[in-house]
């Protein structure tokens, strides 16, 4: 029996593609090889490889002067990789609204002079700070952000005004579950290991202007943005398999009716949550309500014992990893495209029989 | 009906993994999530990368004194991770056998002093060179070399007398093909996309010792040996996926008998190969007799359109991905672990009419 898996990544893909790529895998379209098998200079992986950034084009509706690249490594990587590779001025602005943004930030120190021109660590990341007169650097190379904070539960309704520098967005956790405007940013990147496909890889959507070749030639190989875009990521063996799989998802948000529908679909599965929390006795939701994320919603009770007992009585009946991240603790229900509004219901059907027996 | 594929990577796959693999796609031993789906802090995905290293320990009889780390971004990432986590002094010796050491003498170039002390450029690489008195720079903070050349079907078959140097092997297209002696290795690292498991992840052996704290603050932290080792390969999401499926390859590697038995049945289909080249009239194999590789057998007829002739027919019945690297040509049988003997003699038997019809 499959479980609704409430994991914050890597989470649940659709049941229909993880069924697909079951199927397909010891022979791929007749040709007698698995995708994991396949030479990435193989015509038929170039066909994966383009069809998958063609339909990603698709659904965000990418301008033609973005590029897309797939790169391996994930978060821990783009983090280094966004100021090796745009920092010009060695400045950059940093908004801190989580534990992402401030390891980005760190990493980020390591190449330059970083200024937190804005942050909500004064109220335990609870909240979106307001972006809209930043002290923005007149050196800064761009503002960074991470859009959705998976760990609090907060994302960003409103995008920072960034004065005319180009803004850096971390999307990881809200990746595709609605249209992203694509030309409000200079990079919007994201690991595919929680809305995506499998742990792996980061897509990085960037304006083509800010791809730079004077980097300092002390930038390791696989971190440069223009040898990637230069070779189509196919300078060295990207992760293949992983690629193929965020494509059987893009297909499957294609036949979904794109992103838009998704974003509907999602805002109504949170809906029933936080409405739910929002008359409960002993839930106590800890996002701000203008700053609420779709994505990831976080709640506690009001001791660490039933915070406990509730996520180990939801395991039993088959909704895993409610568990608040490890530096938060709590309740935090990750409700990505892939969790059906059966799965949500499920949980707050749940909830209230757990209210009623224990408060 | 699947093929032979005889691709140098990412190639074929042991067909009784695939079918592993694709039968717990959706519920990985009842836990209702495919291993795509699982947290990798969860506790099921703790065992599988806690026992999938335990079995590459078991089979490559790794010492205590060694560490075992899963890291993204294969062999252009390692290029780059090796001098930035072992250089001290700066200095390096390489020996230069093919593209794969080339392109990682060109990346330790950025960060220190480079010494060639050992080259097969002069006859196109189709020959190990001398090692036994090197050059080898009193500071040299080691010596590196790759130890089966992909494109050239070249294999180092003693180990250079690093005089007292760590040694630093890249053995990505002769990983686990036999069994490697670590503890002649300071670092023994492969990308896993050839004999191991699906593209996206490398394997890196490392002596203890040779793991420093006291990196330059630049290195970028997803390039960390120490930070890796010390998150045991958890520091940021692994591609948990594909440590997964090389742990399905561990235990078939174990259950064929163990990587004695698999150079025992890498030494027989790659004798069947070399004899049949050695007595042909029209097909020449390229790489020196005493440098031959087991596990990429290299060769030529007298035109490239017979060449191609050659590769077309292959594909044809069934044996496909035989043309040589884009930067050699001519004809190439890659003939991993995961190819069985009966894919080796196809192949024999087919050249064997194919030059009865064309000499």
């Amino acid at each position: 029996m499959r479980v609704f898996n409430f994991s914050a990544g890597p989470a649940m893909l659709p049941q229909e593609v993880l069924e697909q790529a079951a199927s397909e895998m010891l022979d791929y379209h007749g040709t007698g090889e698995s995708v994991m098998e396949m030479s990435h200079r193989s015509p038929e992986f170039k066909a994966i490889i383009e069809q998958t950034e063609q339909d990603f084009r698709d659904l965000l509706d990418v301008p033609d002067n973005y590029r897309v690249l797939f790169m391996q490594g994930g978060g821990t990587q783009q983090f280094a990789c966004v100021p090796l590779n745009l920092m010009k001025n060695h400045v950059a602005d940093y908004i801190l609204t989580g534990n992402w943004s401030k390891k980005a930030a760190a990493e980020a120190e390591k190449y330059g002079k970083v200024n937190i021109i804005a942050s909500s660590a004064d109220r335990n990341f609870t909240y979106i700070p307001d972006c809209s007169d930043l002290p923005v650097d007149d050196d800064a190379d761009y503002v960074y952000i991470c859009e959705n904070n998976t760990i609090y539960g907060t994302k960003y309704h409103t995008l920072p005004d960034t004065k005319g520098k180009p803004l850096v967005a971390d999307v990881s956790s809200c990746f595709m579950s609605e249209k992203h405007d694509v030309r409000k940013y200079g990079v919007l990147w994201g690991g595919v290991q929680k809305n995506v496909g499998p742990a792996g890889l980061a897509i990085v959507t960037i304006r083509s202007d800010l791809i730079r070749e004077d980097l300092d030639p002390k930038v390791p190989t696989i971190m440069n943005y223009h040898t990637t875009a230069e070779k189509n990521s196919l300078y060295n063996t990207p992760p293949c398999y992983t690629i193929y799989m965020c494509g059987l998802v893009f297909q499957w948000l294609k036949r979904m009716g794109g992103l838009d529908e998704m974003h509907r679909r999602n805002e109504a599965k949170a809906k029933l949550l936080y409405d739910y929390l929002d008359q409960s006795r002993i839930f106590h939701p800890t996002a701000e309500k203008d700053s609420r994320s779709l994505m990831n919603v976080t709640f506690v009770t009001d001791s660490k014992e039933m915070d406990a007992k509730f996520v180990k009585e939801a395991a039993d009946e088959g909704m895993i990893n409610l568990k608040g991240h490890r530096s938060v603790g709590g309740v935090r229900a990750s409700i990505y495209n892939a969790m059906p509004e059966e799965g949500v219901r499920k949980l707050v059907e749940f909830m209230d029989r757990f209210e009623k027996a224990n408060r």
